[in-house]
């Protein structure tokens, strides 16, 4: 059985207690647990974990869907890639603590297995594949709203680099455009170099940008052009 | 506005009426006409299509996951994969008609694009995300109890050359064994050939199969093999 701790910790931190503690059992234990405890006849949580995966694939997209009620697919489509991935289930995995919980055989734990990132992906998803079926999909998003979407709308999967292209699938919406980027400064010495930016779009100038990189002054400039291209739009 | 016989045969054929006829106008609006009247200011399908894809992904995969309670993860995921793709969302989209009745630009029009596979599971997608939106999930699988799950559990996507793959994990779940598969008989003319083939593990005959071409005598030998394994497991 899960450890009882385990099971006032949820409660306690999540208000979230199990009509079938089989299921929960079967989310935290790892093949190689079930394989080394024949006599105990135990589901390992594969195919929990096979369901879990399309409840939050669901659950995020919903969020986001209705999150951000004015952005393109595009954007959508790759904001869910960033939050639905190893990185960041394995990192809510280890904030809930269930990498303490999950059962692992010994070889596994001799192996390092309990602080692998893809396994403590796995255990995620079999958790939320398991109050999936326990509770509802609502039960899994009250879950979420505590662990995984203030994180994503603070923008902690966002990766920076996407404003250049964000510009240009909304400056292309409608043909194509020609966007340059063009260094307008840059200062300092090596280490504390300073580059600014401008971002010229059809031979117009949209915006300027600043940054320790031509990059990151890039991406500064399609940000603040993208933000001025919507404020108009509306 | 989506065509007045369309909302009569969701009706008739499939009980389906939308509270919110804008969503249903949303699912059945291609970028390319949404471009093509501006002045009507319609929004495309593609944010429909993004949660849609979600929505399917979840509800195919809670049927397979109830359906099949013995099978272990991997055949679960390889019969998702192999139902929810472009060639059976495109089929189902036909199947219910969804590809007379998208509304796209001109241009598009005349290049084919009504007869694209991709387009057809865009909009199976944006209809079921619409769906899920104006009614619930509830909804949804209701409707592909009539028009998806039949089809799956009638193995229309199950790929027979994946009776190999299965009776392969199957055996070597506790450590690596020996398969092999051998040719007993090859009779008839070229174009009516008969093949039998023995699939021999560690040494010893589990099966015979038979068929047409070496690589389905093969199979045929797997399933058969497969299916005793599994009777005298239980």
């Amino acid at each position: 059985m899960v450890d009882a701790a385990f099971v006032s910790e949820l409660r306690e931190r999540y208000g979230i207690e199990f009509k079938n503690l089989r299921l929960l059992d079967e989310a935290f234990t790892h093949s190689s647990y079930a394989n080394e405890h024949p006599e105990l006849d135990l589901r390992d949580n594969e195919r929990l974990e096979f369901l879990g995966d399309a409840v939050l694939e669901l659950t995020v997209s919903e969020f986001l869907y209705k999150r951000y009620p004015d952005w393109p697919e595009g954007e959508l489509t790759r904001l869910r890639a960033a939050s639905v991935c190893t990185r960041s289930f394995s990192l809510f995995s280890r904030e809930a603590h269930f990498d303490k919980y999950i059962r692992l055989g010994k070889g596994e734990e001799q192996s390092g297995a309990r602080k692998r990132h893809t396994l403590q992906e796995d255990t995620f998803e079999a958790f939320n594949g398991a109050l999936y079926l326990d509770q509802g999909k609502d039960a899994v998003v009250k879950f979420l709203q505590q662990v995984v979407f203030p994180k994503i709308a603070a923008g902690e999967f966002s990766a920076a680099s996407d404003h250049k292209t964000f510009l240009q699938e909304y400056l292309q919406k409608d043909g194509p455009v020609d966007i340059r980027y063009d260094v307008l400064d840059e200062e300092g010495p090596a280490h504390e170099r300073q580059f600014a930016v401008a971002v010229v779009v059809d031979g117009q100038r949209l915006a300027k940008g600043e940054g320790r990189s031509k990059k990151m002054a890039e991406q500064d400039a399609a940000k603040k052009a993208l933000a001025s291209l919507k404020a108009k739009a509306h």
